[in-house]
């Protein structure tokens, strides 16, 4: 006997996603935990918060769920060629800021989302951004992720590969924002299908993540380590505040500013014109995000 | 014999403006001097940064000017209602963010705009953003300005600070960036009045704001003004990248991107949902950015 994907499904599952997370991550820290904040939104829905601030590895961390429903903004209907009308949409987002400047930062975000009118589709990625760059942790992301799209279609990683490339780009830098992994939306027909895939993509997060902590949390680092990632993270501040749909949304819809912005790190540095030393790591990973790369065979 | 305005005139003020300002600055600032990098900008034009990072008052400073032409990027001429086609924009941008809490990051801006088919205008506009908020600060730099804009148009500094208030707003947190100031954008017709108008603000921003540093730059201050300081340049980030237009507008038209980004802080930290304790200091500054005051008789 078959069931029907119902969103109700889809909303339980990112629920269970955030426990699971939340507690592998609390696992991997080995000393900080989350905090519980549940939020109503005024035109409808709500969602919970689970922050952890001042970990043994991470500086500052969410992981978001939210179900909000209600009348689309215009601007945003404009954007994705809809008339205002009613919609419903129910999601995880998470970005975890590590304090050690050898373990990458990492966001991921999975969501499902309904007309009125009766269309409806899933969106969702996840990326890497690192500080310096291990050609063995790109690698170990990308498969990760390959494997999960491979089981669903075996076109879908490179289309979702390059789609993450294009999406996380700073065009007023020339710049990918990191070492990529998978983007995708607009999945429409066939919900259990892609249902399926974005449980795969959830489900994966914590494989495709805590290998990589585990290797780098432990690296020594010392002040110029320190300098370069919160440089680096003043680009994630660029990118989530004038580029990301998923912040414009948010702050579009009157969504819970806090919960939104949780993805800012928790301490940023925007020096003048900072260049890296020619052949130092920093100005490899300059190089790296200049020109995209394939980590594995596609 | 009176000359017609021109546009050499305003770029030529705005230079020589740039030089009075920095020379004040260094004094004020008694360590820090100003780099100069001069930049072409692909399209046509180009600009001069001068920038200064670790003073002793100055944290991390930016006076920059820019003469830029060429043809209007089709987003931003739609935005003004306008079709693509040639512009010329001449103009001076500045942000100061001193280390010491207690004093207040200020801003202005002053440019002139020319469009192909003949119409051009002056716009600008100077805000000061306080962590701390002294009236008496707030006083002396609102009279000072209103006695600018009295000697043009007695009505206008109750319209530029109105609008002042309702530009630098950050709609997601119902706040005003600051304590405010003047705004003011499209002044056509009359430029040699504007202009004038225009060169009355720019000479006036030493004396708007060195009494402020002066009075101010000498007080003791511990981790907790810092603290509050680092969150609160948080605040200056998120309206300089979600909502300035000279922000949008740099970026959009392929300006130098370290000289847009001048204006971002050094030092920035992003707290979960900070909350300051009530009757403090710093809810007394959340309370007056909330509801924006008349600092003086209008």
């Amino acid at each position: 006997m078959t069931t029907q994907f119902s969103k109700e499904q889809a909303n339980r599952y990112f629920q269970e996603l955030q426990a699971r997370i939340c507690e592998g991550l609390e696992q991997a820290d080995g000393g900080g935990g989350f905090r519980t904040d549940g939020w109503e939104r005024p035109g409808g829905g709500g969602g919970v918060s689970r922050v952890m601030e001042n970990g043994e590895v991470f500086e500052k961390g969410g992981v978001n769920t939210s179900e909000v429903f209600g009348t689309l903004p215009e601007t945003i209907a404009r954007r994705i060629n809809a008339s205002p009308t009613g919609f419903y949409a129910t999601g995880i987002s998470l970005v975890l800021h590590p304090r050690n400047p050898w373990v990458p930062t990492i966001h991921a975000n999975l969501r499902y989302f309904e007309m009125e009118d009766g269309s409806a589709w899933f969106g969702g990625g996840t990326d890497l951004t690192p500080y310096y760059c291990f050609t063995e942790d790109a690698v170990h992301f990308h498969t990760v992720l390959r494997n999960v799209c491979d089981a669903s279609d075996p076109e879908s990683y490179r289309k979702f590969k390059r789609w993450c490339d294009e999406y996380f780009y700073l065009k007023h830098r020339g710049e990918a924002r990191g070492v990529g992994g998978v983007f995708f939306d607009y999945l429409k027909g066939d919900p259990d299908r892609h249902f399926r895939f974005v449980q795969g993509i959830g489900d994966a997060f914590l494989d495709s993540y805590l290998p990589i902590v585990r290797r780098r949390a432990g690296l020594a680092y010392g002040e110029r380590e320190r300098t370069w990632q919160l440089i680096r993270r003043g680009r994630y501040v660029e990118f989530n505040l004038v580029y990301d749909r998923g912040t414009t949304f948010g702050l579009e819809t009157n969504g819970r500013v806090e919960s939104i912005l949780m993805s800012l790190p928790p301490l940023v540095s925007w020096i003048y014109d900072h260049t890296p030393e020619p052949g130092s790591k920093e100005e490899e990973l300059l190089e790296i995000l200049r020109h995209p790369r394939e980590w594995i065979a596609a």
